[in-house]
């Protein structure tokens, strides 16, 4: 996709790395108070006006991460800066600024990292983040995408993973498993399109999961739906592996068990359709399909009132005694499941 | 190097990707008071105690910035962090915290990780910065080090490129061409090994350009020396990608012109020797070597008496009028010879 097939295209290597950093960067705008300084010096300066600095980064590789014969450059920008912001919401924070560096083949025209840019500028817009820094350098081969994402909050709301006690409620946002089943959707049509580039992809109908695999979002809305509900989680963890792998996470850190019920998590309908479709169990998807991107939390007991029935949060299970362990409670029955991570791994999904 | 070739050595796959992350961070202490968590959320805290927060990233790659035929990973570690440093001690701000993620082919053991991390871990105990998150991912090709470097500073002692004004002095520290020269013994010492494996390689008398090559150190030091002077820079850079774009650099930012002594460059013994026997003008590589990481600056010429003769500066050139251009005064002339930018590029001096 986009490499340089046409003699129209410009090489990377005419504009050199400082023109081409320039030229990527400098139509984006700087909206955040506490930028004080961004790309062109030797490093940018962040005023954090008296709140705590979260900052987190991630890695994205070709071949693992994305493969580029079904994600569009411009979706992968867009997604690899929403993973990294997912991040700070799942502190509780609200991410204020980006840093991206991008190893890119000297295969790509330039055209080809403008598209990655597009997408990051359309995400550092949508969230109101700046992008402060960054490097971009030649690989030998395959694209890697590196983000840094700063988030400013005052100490007193930030959520981390170790706070949640036992008969905590356990809560997720939206729904889960679509961004897994839109993947085997696109990796059967990518697919049928090695064996013939004629066929027409069969991607209708498939819109919802598509996009929460293509162009995922950061849940940076609930801090404030929180707020407003007059909610502060217990401990929170964004859905990026799985959500056993992340109820895991949480009850290694906060010395609970957790109890989830299989007929609690929250699926949407074309997730559930194609799951039948390919004969995938919904609810494993739901469990441990990863790159959901919502936020996984715990609240005290005492704001069920509070929580329920609200139609962005999910209540599916709560929290048990201390080394209780960590269980499926299964539909229609009460037989207890032990919870396993088999949730998306870097260096096991491959080869 | 250490591929993996003995079945002693153990595969990634084997510790998993947070096993991984886990067992390669899991001995970094945290030395600051300004870091509130670290590895093992879904970000970190930090607190910047009412400081600026100065922030920068910089990415590696392999056959691009390094070739692991002759840099061992230990030291590819240590400079990964080192060259990310530099940017901190560029902008007159001492380094407090770092995040580090590594891309890296299956055909690494873990062992080869380790090597790396013992290298990121000596230039954190060397710079007392905290390791504070990363990413570790398996890449299809290559390996891909990319490094956040953080400081902490008042805002009145910040350094940034744009302060320089006609007749201020223009500094530079150590010395100069030392990396260049280094790699270049590096790269004649591999060919003859490639050519013929059982010859031993020649690197005796070499030590000092080698080692600005292999393990090169940030100026974290000039920053308190400059303090001691009562010295605040008015501009200042990082000599990452050779003297005279960085001069370039300065002078954009700056709307200054820049005339530099040839005469005055500061140039090691054996780099000079080295050159000379590989027939390289010794100047030349002091301009536009690279990676020496020594800072470069300007301060007001009434600062002059407070500097000369030090012996970590040495003054070699002056600002002068806006537009008025860069230039090398050649030794023994009055001849003014245009700087240009002929610094290493990622893009260019490959392929």
């Amino acid at each position: 996709m986009l490499e340089d097939k046409s003699q129209e295209l410009t090489p990377i290597s005419k504009l050199g790395e400082f023109g081409l950093i320039k030229h990527l960067t400098e139509n984006f705008p700087i909206v955040q108070n506490s930028t004080k300084l961004s790309i062109g010096d030797d490093a940018a300066i962040i005023d954090a006006e008296g709140q705590k600095v979260v900052i987190s980064t991630d890695m994205l590789a070709e071949g693992v991460h994305f493969n580029l014969g079904y994600v569009p450059l411009k979706h992968l920008g867009y997604k690899s800066v929403v993973v990294n912001l997912s991040d700070i919401a799942a502190m509780n924070a609200t991410p204020t600024q980006i840093l991206v560096s991008v190893a890119v083949s000297n295969r790509f025209p330039v055209e080809a990292l403008e598209e990655i840019y597009d997408g990051i500028a359309l995400a550092c817009n949508r969230y109101k983040a700046d992008l402060i820094g960054g490097d971009t350098t030649s690989s030998n081969a395959g694209l890697v995408i590196s983000v840094t994402a700063i988030g400013l909050e005052k100490e007193e709301n930030i959520v981390k993973r170790n706070g949640a006690k036992p008969n905590d409620l356990l809560v997720v946002t939206g729904d889960l498993g679509g961004a897994y089943l839109g993947l085997q959707i696109l990796e059967r049509e990518h697919s049928v399109y090695l064996a013939n580039p004629n066929m027409q992809p069969e991607m209708e109908g498939y819109d919802y999961i598509l996009e929460r695999q293509l162009k995922p979002e950061a849940r940076t809305d609930i801090k404030k739906k929180l707020e407003e509900l007059d909610i502060l989680p217990t401990s929170m963890i964004d859905v990026s592996d799985g959500l056993a792998s992340e109820i895991l996470h949480l009850s290694d850190q906060s010395k609970v068990g957790f109890n989830v019920y299989e007929e609690k998590l929250p699926m949407d309908e074309t997730m559930i359709h194609t799951a039948d479709e390919l004969n995938l169990n919904p609810a494993m998807a739901a469990l441990n399909g990863g790159e959901d991107y919502e936020l996984l939390f715990t609240i005290s007991s005492s704001d069920f009132d509070k929580i329920k029935n609200h139609p962005d949060f999910t209540i599916i299970g709560h929290a048990t005694e201390t080394n209780a362990g960590n269980f499926l409670i299964a539909r229609g029955s009460n037989q207890l499941i032990p919870l396993t991570a088999q949730g998306w791994d870097a260096f096991l999904n491959k080869e």
